[in-house]
């Protein structure tokens, strides 16, 4: 399979954009045809048919969508179906699948987990959890053509909690724990180049700054821009011209509440994928 | 809801036991019997009658019953099917339901998690990863009763990477990432005695003993006794007699991979239950 950043950039070449579209069908913020709490298997088929919709109405400007898991988990196996399901429109768009479930474990666990998102959901790209070290992340790097991008520099108001702990290193260097973690998500995926990629939120474009400086192949992926207070001038001044998506979810899916929704949503992706324009 | 610390201490009355058997279901290490490929169905299916096969087997000398999600997310909807009626078992069996997914994420996503976990899988307790801060732990904290067991140091190898690094506080006290971590899970759960607890790997009964020493009172999940080389006398003398759950996976699972399984599953319950006698 191609490597991840050539098939990155043709994605974004198809799309004009750098835009990941995050797909969190929310029971609470959905239009309410959607959202029926009548059961499972509505919950679950409701919240399908809306991601289905918003795919249809973004993939013009979007070079990749990113199903997070927690959304579909909750209704249990029709959650997955319905997964399944989300998943294959995607693909059927032509455009990037990044399965956000910031998973993470290790060996035969971890394996297990990459089956997955690599084997079944056909993933392009998965999001990975790294507080249990290398051998928790290396199972999500054996996948020629993927990409694992690592938790580095979180959007969230607690990211900082460890993330900005300030270490010394076996070479003695002091560095932020984010650092640390990215340069030990590097050497996992020692010898397989462009399989690693960071997450790295947009509310702090300093660091995303500096990640871009020590590795500037590594694919990024961007949260907080909009309802999270990032700006898409910041974050490409940043990146520097390095292979990112850039990830919008609540600010596109829920730009109106109720009918109108899916142009409420193109209108959304449009402005943000021209604010993103390189 | 009962707090958990006191739920635990009923379970652990009724078995004589702190022992908390993983249900890792490998295809790779299962009776051939249960192991069939020839569809994710079949293989789900295979799963979840060797994962009961095991309850059944264990249920008399064990506390608790780990189902790693990993194995059953694998097979898709089918698999999680195979872990309703695995954590059904479990439930029947009268044993703690312990749900380890290592989830972590924050707000409403977060949330679906804990909803999956606690309201639909109805589990006592989960596994929570933190790198992502005390508001990715917060969603598993507000339920009643039960625990969030949140990773601390891990018993595999590359736990040491960023678990090991050692950053000033806020305080200015030089600590390692790992005890950062715990300080930072218990603040999250202020007030909600109980509902944090730690994973703790066997293999460094030394630190063991400090997170026992800093939190006399937090429910402590310690796997990698067994084949992963900790000992269970080291963990208990660690421990204190804090409230606790020693799990072994393949020592169980897998102590004969053919006919008898069983009764090798239950014998080796057996044995490691009364190596954790108090």
């Amino acid at each position: 399979m191609t490597p991840f950043p050539a098939r990155l950039a043709a994605a974004s070449g198809a799309s004009g954009s750098v835009l990941c579209v995050g797909l969190d069908p929310d029971p609470e913020r959905m239009p309410a045809a959607f959202a029926s709490g009548a059961s499972e298997t509505a919950g679950a088929t409701g919240a399908a048919a809306f991601c289905r919709a918003i795919v249809e109405a973004t993939a013009e400007r979007a070079a990749a969508f990113k199903p997070n898991l927690a959304f579909f988990e909750a209704y249990g196996p029709d959650g997955w179906d319905a997964l399944d399901a989300v998943c294959e429109a995607v693909r059927a768009s032509g455009r990037l699948l990044i399965l956000d479930g910031k998973r993470g474990d290790i060996g035969n666990t971890g394996r297990r987990y990459a089956t997955s998102l690599y084997d079944r959901l056909l993933g392009d790209a998965s999001t990975v959890a790294p507080y249990m070290g290398s051998d928790s992340v290396a199972p999500f790097l054996e996948h020629e053509g993927r990409c694992a991008f690592v938790l580095v520099t979180t959007s969230n108001p607690g990211g900082a909690d460890l993330q900005a702990l300030v270490a010394r290193g076996a070479d003695g260097d002091e560095r932020s724990l984010w650092r640390h973690t990215a340069d030990m998500a590097i050497r996992a995926g020692d010898g397989l180049p462009g399989t690693v990629g960071f997450v790295a939120g947009a509310t702090r474009p300093e660091l995303l700054a500096e990640i871009r400086e020590a590795y500037p192949e590594a694919p990024l992926l961007v949260p907080g821009v909009g309802a999270q207070g990032g700006t898409a001038g910041d974050v490409l001044r940043a990146n520097a011209g390095g292979p990112i998506l850039v990830n919008s979810s609540r600010g596109i899916l829920y730009a109106s509440g109720g009918d109108g929704f899916e142009r409420a949503a193109r209108e959304a992706a449009s402005r943000l994928a021209d604010s993103l324009a390189p």
